[in-house]
């Protein structure tokens, strides 16, 4: 495997044909009946029954996308929820997606500046060094909050080129109060997540983060809503991978996030969440597959990739 | 107590005659020799006698400043570092501190959009519902980045309308690179953070959040290593508590920080972390008390008291 998550990221792209990634969001309530009804997991306010439902469900879902997608995104905000129970879970899934042979993003949004900044990035890029949590895997990268400027985003870059991992700096998100701030512009009618860009770029192309494959371990996460406005960033960053949120659900068509995409089909991953988690709540499969929800997040993973493949032309 | 977050904070600013607040930033191997040396505690590559020596020295560290402070902040990234079993820690001693009578600021930075923006509110802010957790506590405000704007902002200050508690938006940063982001300024001049803090300052003001005491549960993190650029956010947001991180070890003097009091000597809550916390390594305090490092720590919050009871006159 390579030790460069850029190139271990280019290949998986490349091997499974799509830049499609699957989110986990696990709600509780938005499981499927069959594993919310066993009796060891059908009590919400039983914090162990909670997470043996989520930690199933999100297992057999990483089994049925693991030949499909070249990575995942696990969104830790759904397991803080169920506080210390919930994190070990989280860290069971990456462990058990790396075992797959996923590639892992941890979708954190961890930031903050000087030594607390270098706290999150061990906690979160460096794999546990202590005795009794041996088989314990963090993720192939996380994304982080770079609010605080390269102070707020080095802490993570160093740690990443350290440990072979990579880091996705939030640069414009997908929701609309965010232009509020994002698109603050300057004199000259540069945005703020454009200077927000540069000094992301400034820090991907130096040359210890460039991989065999010619792209960074330091990308961005940008929303797949704003596609106007953003898709200059592709040329001007083309070292850079995008992580781009918004597919499905959240209303970004194919067309809009596969211009996230460079020449070589490579540089953008398109992630859908609860368009292909809860395809079994969708008519379309649930008339198609009746009960059989793993069936209906499996189609509804292939017809995302269809979709994108398309709309790539 | 009150059910209101900014009445609670006010009351307790005015019975302890102080806006410091005493930042918990534990790192194992700056704990002192008599707490490493234990034998269940001096093994940093065992997980549960790491957590357990930073526990201890934490537990003891609240017992000496309750009596002197109204609030502590206590930072979970130095938490994180130890998994599952340091965010339990972490939820311990947030609920030791409020058993102590303190008011409790989770460190957290948490920020993101819609539901998932929601389900970290639901994490940092409502107690566990649980039945196998119903006697751990929740912080009784934390920090947030409000980096997508009042959408991202939104749903924290609603859940924290609900709970009682507080929220306090990362403004403006104290460290030097902050100032790329958050002073990128439009064409009239405003600058990034002014933009943050207006639309943050928007929500604060509902008459809903406003308490007896005049003041909002929603505020700003600012830091006080920029007293020149932000003293005027004072005088604009006059029912806005403010956080200011930096004092001590980060290079803001007690003069720097005392600005951000409103003139009724409340509104600001002036952080020491490691100033206090590794009192016991200062030669300052180390010749008078000896290996007491609980005296040490003692006097150095008392001195750090006094040094901003000066600075404000």
């Amino acid at each position: 495997m390579a030790n460069h998550f850029a190139d271990r990221l280019a290949s998986a792209v490349k091997q499974k044909n799509t830049p499609l990634v699957v989110g986990l969001d696990p709600v509780y309530a938005r499981l499927p009946e069959s594993i919310r009804v066993n009796r060891f997991m059908n009590d919400e306010t039983d914090v162990t029954a909670s997470v043996d439902a989520i930690f199933t469900f999100c297992a057999r879902t990483l089994k049925i996308v693991a030949p499909l997608v070249p990575a995942v995104k696990i969104n830790i905000g759904y397991f803080e929820r169920y506080f210390w129970e919930g994190l070990e879970t989280y860290y069971a899934l990456v462990s058990e997606a790396e075992a797959l042979g996923l590639e892992v993003i941890g979708d954190v949004k961890r930031g903050d500046i000087g030594h607390t900044a270098a706290a999150y990035a061990e906690a979160h890029l460096q794999n546990p060094e202590f005795s009794d949590m041996e088989d314990i895997l963090v993720p192939d990268a996380i994304t982080i909050n770079g609010f605080a400027g390269a102070e707020g985003i080095l802490p993570f870059a160093d740690m990443a080129d350290e440990q072979g991992k990579g880091v996705f700096v939030w640069v414009r998100a997908s929701n609309r109060t965010a232009a509020s701030i994002q698109d603050f512009a300057d004199a000259a009618g540069v945005k703020m997540y454009e200077k927000l860009a540069q000094i992301v770029g400034e820090i991907a192309v130096q040359s210890k983060r460039i991989g065999s494959s010619g792209y960074s371990n330091i990308g961005m996460v940008i929303g797949g809503t704003s596609p106007e406005e953003t898709t200059v960033l592709r040329q001007r960053y083309p070292q850079c991978w995008f992580l781009v949120p918004g597919f499905g659900s959240q209303g970004a068509t194919a067309a809009d996030c596969v211009r996230f995409c460079n020449r070589d089909g490579l540089g953008a991953l398109i992630n859908a969440s609860r368009s292909i988690l809860y395809a079994f709540s969708d008519a379309k499969y649930k008339d198609q597959f009746g009960d059989n929800w793993e069936k209906c997040i499996e189609q509804a993973t292939i017809d995302a990739k269809i979709e994108l493949a398309k709309a790539k032309g």
